[in-house]
């Protein structure tokens, strides 16, 4: 890598999403990227601000949340200037959040490259992950929206593919290829034959652009949108700010980047992925994290205990304990289960059925007590 | 029945064992006959007391328990007087709990009819029982051992059988049978056979006799027990009670009643049965408690919830839920669930697991807390 090649470069987090599939550990005011979701000893927002620390300077990340945590990621992150961190009075999706950051950073530093990398997912083996940023920068530098694809490990139905095509051949991004399509959550089969085929890559969802090209594919596919967000940028570093914001923002549309940017770029081919060879999880249930989480600490106890072991006595038991409270916990000839214990709320499910806690979340809001939500 | 025929008849409530596979309902200073274990609005010995009252004046109640539950059994039976509670300094075991009371009521009222019926039992249909015990106290009185057998409804492995053999064509206890034999807790297939037979009923410890008559069976097979047993009885009602006591019912040999008197009667042809019609269930582990709620509630939700509804919420699940908290507890995609939740202690098994609980609680008793049995 040469000298300042990253010089430009500025980290995004869009740190949104309450992460219902992980209740009772994530909450409405405690979502999932501000929690040791997996038992690393560090918030998910945390480690990934420590991740891309390496890659550009503090003043150089911008967190964008909602307005309820602002307080929390100051307290998390207080390196991080309060100039980068943009808080939302309502989620109006990633178009709108990357978006607005892409602007504010295009106006404080024109030509400016961003990388937006979500607050909620585990990354492992962080040299690669840097080695792969600065190769998406590179192949950024020469006006390509740009993706990091994770190398699939196993044939996955969780998360959705890219189909990577012909290599791109960059000065500085040798392994940077075009994107011939995104492909939606496969079946069991088809997640099989797209690991076969050496051709497929997880979606991440990590974007890196030049903060201009971005806004030039976002104005081209929602120029509404674009221009919403041209004009709080506009206003950000004035004293109007919260006055065109707060008539500006609720305004935009819902809409995620992957939609407006990722996939329009991706049919001019103008999108290239760089593969990414290193451990990723979104850890978006509770089946991730006890795949994470066993993975990390190396346990081949069938019972996993996330919190104090001597408080959790397993009988013919397995699959996962999380406990965040000082009870003691008895299992006993259940296999597979997850236990989730808090002090207001306790989940029991299975790893098997792990996706299902959304149901039971959507059943607590119509319930008597959504006030544990 | 003719008046007065149960005029001399004693009840005495031996109230002891911890329940183990019942924890962390049953603690052992809040032992299963303290609670009201299966949701019924009353504790098993409160029950066990309000079932036995049309049968014989409180006077006439004697309950035999430890000495640490001495406050709380008189908390919950304030009617009982205080010459009536017999408490042990330490368990040892039925036969010496049931013969000292048997010892004490011959003296206080020779030639009485006692009958000893356990204080951590469901009954219902309390008619039937009551029919059954009035009969029973006939037998008794032509100086027989008696014993009610329970008139099975399902070929149950977790229970202990009588071989029910001739009439005995006893006056005013018409349904007496000749005992021949006890059978342990059968496997699957025995159990089948013995219900379809139609001579095998179902050991539910009860035992009616004259006091002198068990205490004659006692002395025949233990008599260093029986003469310990007679030491402290001709203290009791003296100054003397504190210190005989002290001194000789630690030394009592540990022994279940069904040892010394039941199967000995038995043997000699002087043990007889009642047939009872009615339902009974010795509570013994969660699946048990469960059977005994969905019956009683009439509920046929797959989830059986003993507690607060609302607080419970479950999604594609079945099982049994015991809620002692207010915590929200919600359960998704998990079969025939036991979820039991207590301020310092949950568990979670299956009822088809429901025996293990025992395991669970040898474990805890190695653990570093132990402070939770």
């Amino acid at each position: 890598m040469s000298p300042h090649a990253l010089d430009d470069f500025y980290a995004v987090i869009p740190a949104g999403g309450v992460g219902s599939r992980l209740w009772p550990l994530s909450r409405a005011d405690r979502p999932k990227f501000l929690r040791d979701i997996a038992g690393t000893g560090a918030t998910l927002l945390r480690s990934t601000f420590d991740r891309l620390a390496p890659l550009c300077d503090v003043n150089r990340v911008m967190v964008v949340t909602g307005v309820a945590h602002g307080d929390e990621v100051r307290a998390q992150l207080p390196e991080l200037g309060g100039d980068n961190v943009v808080l939302e009075s309502e989620g109006r999706d990633s178009s709108a959040a990357i978006g607005l950051a892409a602007a504010i950073i295009e106006r404080r530093n024109p030509g400016a490259v961003i990388g937006s990398f979500a607050a909620d997912h585990l990354i492992s083996a962080n040299a690669r992950f840097r080695r792969a940023v600065t190769e998406a920068v590179r192949a950024a530098r020469e006006g390509l929206i740009v993706t990091i694809g994770i190398q699939p490990l196993a044939p996955s139905t969780a998360f959705g593919y890219i189909r990577a095509g012909e290599p791109l051949e960059i000065l500085g991004a040798p392994s940077a290829r075009q994107v011939e399509a995104f492909v939606e959550k496969p079946k069991a089969a088809t997640a099989r034959r797209y690991l076969a085929s050496g051709e497929y890559l997880w979606n991440a969802g990590m974007f890196i652009a030049k903060a201009s090209r971005l806004l030039e594919e976002l104005e081209a596919y929602a120029p509404e949108l674009a221009h919403g967000i041209a004009e709080i940028a506009d206003a950000w570093d004035t004293p109007e700010r919260d006055a065109v914001t707060a008539r500006v923002w609720p305004t935009l549309e819902k809409i995620a980047i992957d939609y407006t940017v990722a996939e329009p770029a991706a049919k001019k081919g103008a999108l290239a992925v760089i593969p990414g060879f290193f451990g990723w999880d979104d850890v978006g249930d509770f089946a991730a994290v006890s795949h994470v989480y066993g993975a990390r600490s190396g346990t081949d106890a069938p019972l996993e205990i996330i919190g104090d072991e001597d408080r959790v006595i397993g009988h013919e038991a397995s699959g996962l304990v999380v406990s965040e409270t000082d009870r003691v916990i008895a299992i006993a000839g259940v296999q597979d289960v997850v236990v989730v214990d808090t002090p207001d709320a306790l989940l029991v499910t299975t790893r098997a059925k792990a996706q299902q806690v959304k149901d039971v979340v959507a059943a607590i809001k119509e319930s008597k007590h959504p006030e544990v939500l």
